[in-house]
This record gives structure tokens, C-alpha cells and sequence, in this order.
């Protein structure tokens, strides 16, 4: 185990970074092959020294941003648009334990969005599954570290990535944009987002007494050193949200009706999690005073719903969930039930076009890029 | 497009494929680092010319399994166990239109296997996605092509291949296993295994006038040319299986209670092909006279179940159906099918095992493994 720093800190470049980010900047708005100025001018420009200038036009040579020919000068590369993107992948998402269609549906995203770039444009694109074990990352294969030290890689997509690695992908000038785990800079979903908008849906069907039930993971990466992070990806988010869309609509908010296991550390399966809460509410004579339930993950929904549906008193309840665009998971309840879908493919555009934005030399605004509800199916199979 | 060659034809190996065969085995049995005989003795125990024995050389060198030492001889690698093995896995079998977590799992189980393996010996394993466009493969890109030909892959498990790469990777030398496509050898699912042990179940449970499904799959790579493989992968096997086990317990065979959407280029959803022939069934009064149902996918499963599961003539008919070990598909009726597992992980074991054989210089006996269902899980969530 390395010592760890305390934080990530995406916005404090080193002088290098910064020289590294500018050429990179002027590279892309000259095009290939135009001449840019001297060593002697960039020093001047940008107020550094020549060795600085120099690590800059290493990496970037190494990268097939620009060209050192001795004698005539430095020149963007004809290659400047070809980048070699690589998608670094979390193996222990795809565990049994683990197993949720949302990684499969994201996995595959990734191949159909790179199979799209690679038509478009003469982009390549390798895929590198790191292992891990007892749910940490292990070190990255002689393979892979050797592609990024000798710049053969332009960009990173990670899945699932942890500090160490973060920190030495960008220590050697290559930008990392990560999703379920750290990166230069992050997409994540918005799970609040998800709660008000199942909220509000129900209140407007006439629920008074909803309840919130929050799935427990098992994977938990929130040890994300990024405190914007850590709150964004919080389950207080997802309650606050909860209370506020009650508390404008009049209705009171108890937190005994907000249910989650979220706080265990080896939880049931998602789908059971979902079946033991909903023969609880029923066994417990509670489906009586449940007007509405809001499910955070569509495996959980599943779960629920299979007990729900084969009771009277459990049919009455009007259920809103999180869903994936593009799974099967709940087609057997979709005539009952709202879904607020996110679209894995949105994760994946998100995540390329902040790397494109990179790449180019553009500083994003933000850390991170939040995804939202992209759709909501109603039951009955109306859509609005 | 390059003229295709009439079939595939794994047993008839060139001279040159015999002798690199011949020394793998050897290079094998003799160890790391072991001394071989020289050119001369092999020409005379393989009875070949030397260039035969050259080039198989040169290939095995460039595997790895053989170095030769200019004046000392030819030798054993000490690297012979660490081979490099690559996953070739076709895109489309990932694309919305035939998504069915059957490949998600069978893509996870590959890691996985890749994962352990790494664990307990030194072989590295790559993956690559294969293109595809209007339902047929492109070329293999420039990286993967200069692996391949510098004899830096040991050996191809290939996913959705078919005949030109698989010729044109094996004319390399490089052992090629294929499921769902073309390999020199390959791994098959038995269907009709799968609808015998349905079939004879629910018979025992007192089924007498059961129907079979059978579902229409969209990706037909069954343009095999090897008709082995065809005749075994081919439905009329799935229904004589049907008619075998009818008439095992003297009930008759009625051709019109086989039902399938396989012989249409273009069929719907998978879920949607289960529900609408559910609704059919209702509709046209068949539920009174049917008491049991095959059914050959889990998808198509789920889509039956939600229609018949919300009739009581639909809840009388028993059903068993093919599903797969690992998918939470079929989680909201578990307790009311029968379901006859495969176990994607059999797959992938079947082809390393294959893989492992061939590499060490074993010619298997058969050009096919087949795989059976591994389980079955019985209403009420008994099990046997």
C-alpha cells in the first residue's frame, strides 16, 4: 500500500500541466501540420523556463500532438485528431454479487459509443479490465503502464478507479474522466434528482403518504478524498430531496417513513432487499397507511413489486422507481409501474465529451458533470 | 469482400500445422528451458523437409514455446507456461435489438476467468471488440492483426466469428476456439438437452397436452458450413427432442403445438415474442386444452409470464423454461417455473479447457464440446 494523499486536487496544475494544457490548446486551433513558434518564443510567452517548455513538448510529442524536426522547427502533428482513447474498466462490477444490468447496459454503451467515434473519425479505442481484490483496485498491468508512460494512450475513460491510480495517469499527462470512482474530473448520476421527480409524480396522482426506500450497495467507492464528490453522491441528498418536494406540497415529512441499507456493510441482494421491505410493510400492517413508494434502483423495484403485486393491499400502492433505459428488469410490472429512467448512454456521451473538451486544451468549469432523469414511463404505458 | 471457401475443415491439417503441432506437444512434455533435438533429427523423426521444420520453428519461437540459441541449439522457452491469451468478442451481440443478459454474463464470466487465471499462473489476457456492420463482421483492426501476425497471441477465444478470420488467424499458426460462430474448434449450447430434461418434467408433474416455444433470436450466424456444428445447433433437433419425450410416456405429437418465430429475418423483441404468444393462446380459447409450456429463452419467458400470470386459465398451465444461472430475468416468477439453467461459466470454461488442450499441442478428439443445462430450479423453490 502507497501512503495516500488527503485529497485530489483536479485544479492546481504543476507548471508543467499548465504549459502542457496551453501548447495543447494552440496545437488544436492551428491544425495538423502548421508550424508553431520556437522554444526561445514559448519560453518568452509564457514566462518559463526551457526545461519546462521542453518536458511540455516531450509529452505532447509522445502523445502525436505536435513534431520536433531538428533544424526546421516545431509542427502540430498530421495526427492531432487521431487519439488513442482507453477505457479502464472495474472488473468486481461485474460481480455476481454485485451483478446489476446497469453495468452491462453501461459496458456495452462504451463499445457502441466507440464503434460510433471509430466511423466518424480515425480515433482508436482499447479496453483494459483492472482487477481487484477485496474491493480494492490492484496495480495496473505491464501492459497498460507502459502504453501511458510512453504516451501511446491520449485519454482515459475509468470505471471505478481510486486515488493512487488517478494520481499517476495524470502525473504522466494523460487527462482521466471517471464515473462510480475518481478522475480528474467526474460524471455522476444525480440521485436526487431521481427521488424528486418520483416524488413530485406521486403527489400529483393524489399520494399523501409516500415512502422512500434507498437500496444498499455493496460497492462503496465514496471514499472519494473529493468532498464536492462525496456530497453530490450522498443519500442525504436523496432525503433532503425527498423532504422538500413533501414539505411544498403541505405534507408532513417523518423520517421513519425513509427506509434504506444503505448503512450496512454486506447487504442482501438489491431484489431481496426490495422483497423483505415490502412483506415487512405488509406483515406489519403498514400497506394500510401507504399511499405511494419511491424505490431508488430498479432491481430493488423488482423485488418489491413481486410481493406487492400478489397482495390486495399491496397493489393499492402506487410505485415510482429508478430505472435503466434499455433493461428488461422490470418489463414484467411496467403496465403498473412509473419508472424514472436514466440513460446509461448519457454516463458515456458526458464522460467523452469532457475528455474531447480536454484533449483540446479546454479547462472544464466544473469537477463534475451531474446526469439527471432522462425520461419518465408511466403506468399503463402512457409517456410523457 | 475475399471468396469464401465452401466449409471449414478443422482436422486436415497442412504439413506445417502437423510438425508445429508435433512440437508443441513435445516442447510441452519436455518442460521449461528442456534441450530439443536438432533440425536434422527432427526432419528425420517427422520424416519432412527442413523448411517444414523451419517455418514451424519460427512460428513456435515466435509463440514463445521453443528460443533458438545459434550454435548451442534449439531449446524450450522458459516463458512456455505464460501464454498470452486474447478474447475476441463481437460488438453486436451487445446492440439494444438482441440485448439479453445472456451475453453480459458470458462477457463477466470471461473476465473473471481471465482474473483467476492470472492468479495462479503468469498468462496475460487481452480483449478485444470485433465490428460489425448490417450483421457482419469487419476487418480485424491494424493492432489486433500485428499481434496476431507477430506471434505475440498464444491462442483466440472468439466470440461471433466467422469463416475468414477464423481462416485467416489459424493460417497464423494461433489455435482459435469459437462459441455463437466459427472456431477451428467450437463450444455449443444443446437446446434439445435443454427441452428434453423441460419436456420430461413436466410430464412427471402430470402434464399431458404441452405446448414448445421456441424463441426467434435475430443474429442467425448459423450460415456455419460445417455441418456438424449446423445440424447440432438446428431447432428441428429442439422438436424432435419434443416427439421423443411425448412419445417415451405415449402421448402423441402434434406438429401444430410447436410454435416459433425462428424462421422470420426479423423478429420482435424476445419479451414481446413471449407475450404475445401468451395473449394468443388467451385469446383463441388454447389455454383450456394446454396444461404445460416449453419455452427455450428466458426473455421470452418473462414476456409468457406476465400475460398468463394474470389469468386464472393462464395460471393453470404449468411452464418450464430455459434460463440462465446468475440473471435476475425471471426473479418475480421463480416460484411458480421450472427453469433449466445454463451456466454461461460452463461456456467459458469449455473453451479455455479446449484452448488449454490445443495449446498444449492435443488435437481433440471431437470439433464441437456441447454444453447441457447444469441445474434445475423448481417451483415453490424446491430444487433438485
Amino acid at each position: 500500500m502507497t501512503t495516500q494523499k488527503a485529497r485530489i486536487e483536479p485544479n492546481q496544475e504543476t507548471k508543467v500541466q499548465s504549459v502542457h494544457r496551453r501548447l495543447s490548446e494552440l496545437a488544436h486551433q492551428s491544425g495538423p501540420d502548421a508550424k508553431l513558434p520556437t522554444v526561445s518564443e514559448l519560453c518568452l510567452s509564457f514566462g518559463t523556463s526551457r526545461s519546462t517548455i521542453n518536458d511540455a513538448l516531450e509529452q505532447l510529442e509522445a502523445q502525436e500532438v505536435i513534431r520536433r524536426r531538428r533544424g526546421s522547427g516545431i509542427f502540430v502533428s498530421p495526427k492531432i485528431t487521431n487519439r488513442s482513447i482507453a477505457l479502464l474498466f472495474r472488473v468486481d462490477f461485474f460481480r455476481e454479487r454485485v451483478a446489476s444490468p446497469f453495468w452491462d447496459i453501461l459496458w456495452s454503451k462504451f463499445i457502441l459509443a466507440a464503434q460510433a467515434r471509430s466511423e466518424i473519425r480515425s480515433d482508436s479505442f482499447t479496453v483494459h479490465i483492472l482487477h481487484a481484490k477485496d474491493g480494492r483496485l490492484q496495480a495496473l498491468d505491464d501492459h497498460l503502464t507502459r502504453l501511458i508512460e510512453t504516451g501511446r494512450i491520449s485519454g482515459v475513460l475509468g470505471v471505478g478507479l481510486e486515488l493512487e491510480t488517478v494520481e499517476w495517469i495524470r502525473g504522466q499527462g494523460v487527462p482521466v474522466i471517471g464515473f462510480a470512482g475518481l478522475g480528474q474530473w467526474h460524471v455522476v448520476i444525480s440521485g436526487e434528482e431521481i427521488v424528486r421527480l418520483a416524488a413530485k409524480h406521486l403527489i400529483e396522482r393524489g399520494c399523501k403518504r409516500p415512502r422512500l426506500w434507498i437500496a444498499g450497495h455493496y460497492v462503496h467507492i465514496v471514499d472519494w478524498r473529493n468532498p464536492a464528490i462525496k456530497q453530490e453522491a450522498s443519500l442525504d441528498r436523496d432525503v433532503e430531496a425527498f423532504r422538500e418536494v413533501l414539505e411544498a406540497s403541505h405534507l408532513p415529512f417523518q423520517a421513519d417513513r425513509v427506509w434504506s441499507y444503505a448503512q450496512q456493510m454486506d447487504p442482501p441482494l438489491l431484489q431481496e432487499q426490495g422483497a423483505w421491505a415490502a412483506e415487512r410493510l405488509l406483515n406489519e400492517g403498514l400497506a394500510e397507511e401507504t399511499d405511494g413508494l419511491i424505490l431508488t434502483n430498479d432491481l430493488m423495484a423488482l423485488g418489491a413489486m413481486k410481493v406487492l403485486q400478489r397482495s390486495a393491499a399491496g397493489r393499492k400502492i402506487q410505485v415510482a422507481t429508478h430505472a435503466n433505459k434499455g433493461a428488461a428488469t422490470l418489463y414484467a410490472f411496467d403496465d403498473v409501474l412509473t419508472q424514472v429512467l436514466v440513460d446509461p448512454e448519457e454516463i458515456v456521451r458526458a464522460m467523452f465529451q469532457l475528455l474531447d473538451a480536454v484533449m483540446a486544451g479546454k479547462q472544464p468549469e466544473k469537477d463534475f458533470v451531474t446526469i439527471g432523469p432522462s425520461s419518465l414511463t408511466l403506468p399503463m404505458k402512457a409517456s410523457r
